[in-house]
């Protein structure tokens, strides 16, 4: 990690910008893949599973006795996990579902608002080296709360056309039962536009690599919705000499390993703390299974010391990362200050992985400076929340006339003549 | 408008497809002028207006004294009107502001959302023939409820280099003083980079032409956030027969008006109704200054019967109207079965028009059938909703094994070494 030593507040704009991500010109390429699957449905989706995941697919959708299967692949002790984490994140993310009271501005002018279910919504978990389960997790459960009718999951099979245990029992275990073995951009192309095995829906949810997530930008603009736009993790760490570096190091070691595109970022006002965190790096980085990935996130992140915790976290908020932690002494005291992130731990014992598993909270959150506009995944992402209003003949009495007003000051006659009609109607 | 009769379920998604729009190649225009508003800062700006507002700009922000001139060209009658919207709009959308309670997952586990505000907001407001101040209302009163630190205005100045009063009036009444006068894709660039005079901002909201519309689509791709996607204004009235074919009429022309590329739908169970509003849509046309738009939308448009007032809100759910109104007995009863729609407008004397301006719920909401995922600007759209957690040693040897244990199921071990080590830390 480069050192920086109270970089000034001119440069910090600077310093908040992420590595940038090598981008190949994908448009053609995924339009095309888009396109292709538009045109030919399943038939374009079993050739690009053969050509990008090596296997000549039959049927798209997971079968019951794959599932069955699946199921008696995963261990008690995991099972057992995903149960606890469930339960968690259930509780956190019910609670955001909360029902609106009419509101009357006007003597006979009442308005409302009321969460409605998105009706089809799209889970798309990668494949790759680590099975994300957790991810199923963390977007079906706020579906299944929101009540969407249905929900369709698309995740790669690997080239035995299997997929793996762990993400079969967790959809499963959420009941869900539209899952199927499509990766990649065409997946993203099959949920936006629907083919003969695949439903349309409405919405799309969930991680991918570069191609998954050019996909999604592009149905985006045709008007599928999607969750969040896409950039690589990171975490920020805000630390004083309460903390404990080894704890320190422990975190952003968990979010390095997430791929070499991650950035972690380390802020303390306690110099010793920087050189600590260095040695504890080093030491832990030796264990790890995924210490090459880990190592090169680090070359490309840094630390940096402040005169405060403020200051650190006046940068932070110039940052705006996914992930805060605030390993500080009392920071439940700092948490007003805390303006741009997505998601804040709070104490040396709140680490960033109980976030991502299992703690409640949900792990899909804005990354690459999103935090300045966009929220996390929430219950919110599920549903719409439309307006409803009922006027009474007393009502427009009392309102007609600002309505009459403004309308025709804006030059819209055929708006005014609608409350000047009923009007008429009322008075007669 | 074209009659259509009990047209099958099996047609209703072509039915509910919107007139196609012609879709010139907007992309290298656009993507030019942004472009050159990155590189050239204010000098572009002056010559894009120069080029499309044929006014050559000097200061770009509308000074104090443009402002106080404003006010004094505002009818005492329209300020009035303006201040009773702004407290209907003001008491609806304050009241979407929710403090959440943190909720405890697990013993020593306490997780919470807070609501953040976005710090800086763009607002464009388009020039042309209506001035509209309403969107003005809509955008800044549920900015300021949320805190919007900055509040940036963009809008075209005319040929004089000036501004429609009541523009400059709503703006000043709410406390806005950062407007600038930039109309079409270039002040979509400004807002979204930033350039000498004109602040950068984190999202961008408001309507806007063809050019706006793309500019605002292409920043999106980079990251600047938008409200919503974009498309032409639409009205679906569902009437039973104790609607009035009069108000019926008013209400698909007020929103006909609006332009050529804007459509209506008329649904009921009650065919005599089809023809009265037909009669009653040629007799208020005749009396309309946009007679011209408003009959072209017509063509664009069309009626249909169904067996009953529920086929009907099947349709309308397939169709997903921004605008939806209720003309039937006991509305109340049917707003459960209402799916996707931008803003329901209950009974014979809740008229679209009313919401336009001044009962109290936005009108900035979801067309083109983005009703099924989107909702209509809010209180929400101003904010981000972070999440914070705090974890005592307790509350992490509650869930400690669950991490661990998910971490290691996901390869993830770095994640899962950062609850060991504090684990082991708490047992010593």
């Amino acid at each position: 990690m480069k050192y920086l030593n109270n970089t000034p507040r001119s440069e910090w704009q600077i310093l908040a910008k992420r590595p940038v991500i090598e981008k190949r010109n994908l448009d053609d390429i995924v339009n095309n893949i888009i396109d292709k699957v538009r045109i030919m449905g399943d038939v374009a989706l079993r050739e690009f599973t053969l050509e990008f995941d090596e296997f000549n697919l039959g049927e798209l959708k997971v079968s019951p006795a794959e599932i069955e299967k699946a199921k008696s692949q995963v261990s008690e002790e995991l099972k057992q996990a995903i149960s606890v984490a469930y339960n968690n994140i259930y509780k956190f993310h019910a609670f955001q579902k909360v029902t609106e009271i009419p509101v009357e501005t006007m003597e006979g002018i009442t308005c409302w608002r009321k969460n409605v279910a998105i009706e089809n919504v799209g889970l798309y978990i990668p494949g790759g080296s680590a099975p994300l389960f957790s991810t199923i997790l963390m977007l079906a459960i706020p579906a299944q709360i929101a009540g969407c009718k249905n929900i369709v999951l698309c995740t790669p099979c690997d080239q035995n056309g299997t997929i793996n245990p762990a993400v079969l029992y967790t959809a499963s275990f959420l009941g869900i039962n539209q899952i199927y073995k499509i990766g990649g951009a065409q997946a993203v192309a099959a949920l936006a536009y629907g083919t003969e095995s695949i439903p349309k829906v409405d919405k799309i949810f969930g991680p991918g690599n570069q191609f998954v997530t050019k996909a999604k930008e592009l149905v985006q603009k045709n008007g599928i919705a999607i969750d969040l736009p896409a950039g690589p993790s990171e975490v920020l760490v805000i630390a004083d000499k309460n903390a404990d570096a080894e704890f320190i190091a422990a975190d952003l070691l968990s979010q390095a390993e997430h791929g070499t595109d991650s950035q972690v970022v380390f802020t303390t006002n306690y110099e010793p703390l920087i050189e600590q965190v260095n040695l504890a790096l080093e030491k832990q980085l030796s264990t790890l299974p995924r210490a090459g990935l880990a190592k090169k996130t680090l070359e490309n992140s840094f630390s940096v010391l402040f005169n405060s915790v403020d200051e650190c976290i006046d940068f932070s908020n110039v940052y705006a990362p996914e992930h805060l932690i605030l390993a500080i002494e009392n920071p439940t005291e700092y948490c007003d200050k805390i303006l741009n992130a997505g998601s804040v731990f709070l104490g040396n014992y709140a680490c960033e992985s109980a976030g991502d598993y299992a703690s409640g909270t949900n792990h899909t959150l804005p990354t690459n400076g999103y935090a300045k506009s966009y929220s996390g995944v929430s219950y919110d992402s599920f549903v719409k929340k439309i307006t409803f209003q009922k006027i009474t003949p007393r009502g427009l009495q009392n309102i007609g006339a600002t309505v009459e007003i403004m309308a025709q000051a804006e030059q819209l006659t055929a708006h005014k003549n609608a409350v000047s009609i009923r009007l008429k109607k009322i008075n007669n």
